[in-house]
């Protein structure tokens, strides 16, 4: 995406962008339970240019609505909402360098002492070589996240030593452990209900090697305007309803919010990073679907992937998931499309599928 | 298990074995497919012995049936049918030192031409820094099988920074890649039949910390013959109608390997380190059950684990899948364990199911 700000060297001085997102999450919660007055949104601006900089990236826009602030970075997203924090940062970001701050932000402006659920994942990086610490591997991340929280767990989906995978720390320090697995999916609804407000799923679509005329749009000189980008490519049909604030980097990228007007805390973001020796474009929401497999296919169509990475959360409840299947099929099958890694995973409270997607015939 | 060839010491010279075992599966078939005539027990025993001293350790016993020759070993056990090699070591063995030379043999003296699947498997070590070249981790291991094969998939499943995890390294370089999803699982049923004849899903169950009343009659003090092991124990009752070839190591430990009467092909073997510092038990079937959640309840009943991890594979076939399931619940569910982590993975062919239990109340 941005490429003035975040512009980085590759070893023969060719010119090369990570437009892979490191994306932390993190939902707080009080130890006493009365949250009621508690917001992460009271934490004022002159604070979270100060998280910022530990991130190494600004500021560049914000939409509201009741629910969700949502910021476009120069380097991708943020989303504040009473309870979650989310910080998706591409580059040589350093998004685990501002937790401790936003954990004491957190308990200062917003009343929340405890960390309920924090999930930090990412794609593997395709130049991990450029990365400065914490972030120089997956194991050095874990590791510091090791040092400020107890019990986290660290996960790779997909195959570590073929090109593709994805990383998954997780943490719920702030949520009962140890329950009984039975009794886990038992919970009274009266408690799980308490727990998340917000809509309550994930699905990511993180895109590599696009199709060069599809990417044309996001290059200033094409569509000087981030709004004719938007339109041109297709953007704002994927999710009607969006209240979108984009933005068209220079000479090239892009990065946009959308906030939705009829779900209350629905969101999707979309990053661009459009050069053909490492373009990469992901896509991300929250907003619940009728169909997961059409919205997968609008995106994938919108974009021309040769790869593509699926992941998708969903939290666990009596009667409430949300799936991602495709009839027999525990991922959405597409007849351009093998799947090659198919992978799920059953977090606390949550489930995770992953799958790995590479066009066929390639 | 063998303590007298295979005791380690540890870095303050108190006694320690690694019961955790090395798993390697492989499957030959030939380019032609004219595989009638071929046969990997047709490798003369002096070469088996060759094998063993790539590996570092010995046979020590033989049965057979028409279907199957199984060997118990020093560390562990050795399973030869007409196309499937399985060699499991425990120690500090070394099995992936013998690939070039079984894949010689199985080209000398069986007539195959080609690795058509091969697992390579194991359990996080308990102490990994006594372990020899290429299994000082699970990185090396899996570069070493990348020099063979072009195209194996290295996976960890469960969490990789807590206690227990469990790795796998797949590759099918002698099956048609790249098939579309869709088509994979539609095979015409002749193609799928010809590729494995023996039954097709194995069990495992490896289980830590184990109770020391069970783990008694694992000693030659209080039992001096395996059948008396074999009896007191119950393995006898675990799987019934199996003639067993059962070892009680001096002063402790113990193997045994059975065959089944009425299932073609049909093994299980188990591997005991009785010793309550570092106590480990394997169990491992490829006979189909009607009720996995029984099976494995009998091996925990037997056994007393404070932790144990589970793995299942299945064949991917049209209708005569093999499930794991409980119910709802993707995994077999105890009262008395709590389901740590839970994953699947779509392999070429094969579904893979993980999970970890613990003991609740701890």
């Amino acid at each position: 995406m941005s490429q003035s700000l975040a512009t980085m060297i590759g070893d023969n001085n060719t010119h090369f962008f990570e437009g892979v997102e490191k994306l932390l999450e993190v939902w707080f919660t009080r130890k006493d339970g009365m949250t009621s007055n508690c917001d992460l949104r009271k934490i004022p601006r002159s604070q979270l240019e100060t998280i910022m900089q530990e991130v190494k990236c600004e500021i560049i826009s914000t939409t509201s609505n009741d629910e969700l602030d949502a910021y476009v970075l120069s380097e991708s997203s943020m989303f504040i909402s009473a309870r979650r924090f989310i910080l998706k940062t591409c580059g040589t970001t350093t998004p685990l360098c501002c937790l401790p701050l936003l954990i004491s932000l957190a308990k200062e402006y917003a009343g929340y002492d405890t960390v309920q659920d924090l999930f930090y994942s990412r794609k593997n990086f395709k130049r991990p070589e450029l990365q400065v610490s914490p972030h120089r591997s997956f194991e050095e991340e874990a590791s510091m996240l090791d040092q400020f929280f107890s019990g986290g767990r660290a996960y790779c989906m997909g195959s570590f030593n073929r090109a593709d995978c994805w990383y998954l720390y997780t943490v719920s320090p702030g949520r009962p452990r140890y329950l009984n697995n039975v009794a886990r999916h038992n919970l009274p609804h009266s408690w799980v209900g308490k727990v998340h407000r917000e809509p309550d799923q994930t699905l990511e679509v993180l895109m590599m090697d696009l199709d060069p005329e599809k990417m044309k749009w996001f290059w200033k000189d094409i569509c000087p305007t981030a709004a004719e980008a938007t339109k041109n490519s297709g953007i704002d049909r994927l999710i009607p309803d969006m209240v979108i604030d984009d933005y068209q980097f220079d000479p090239c990228g892009y990065s946009m919010n959308g906030l939705m007007r009829t779900v209350p805390g629905g969101y999707m973001t979309i990053h661009i990073t459009p050069e053909s020796e490492f373009s990469y474009v992901s896509f991300e929401t929250n907003v619940p679907q009728k169909s997961y497999k059409d919205l997968i296919a609008r995106v994938v169509a919108t974009f021309g992937p040769n790869q593509f990475v699926m992941t998708f959360f969903t939290s666990v409840k009596n009667g409430s998931r949300i799936g991602i299947e495709d009839g027999d099929y525990s991922v959405p099958q597409y007849i351009d499309y093998d799947v090659g890694d198919v992978q799920t995973c059953c977090l606390q409270g949550y489930d995770l599928t992953y799958a790995l997607y590479n066009r066929f015939p390639s």
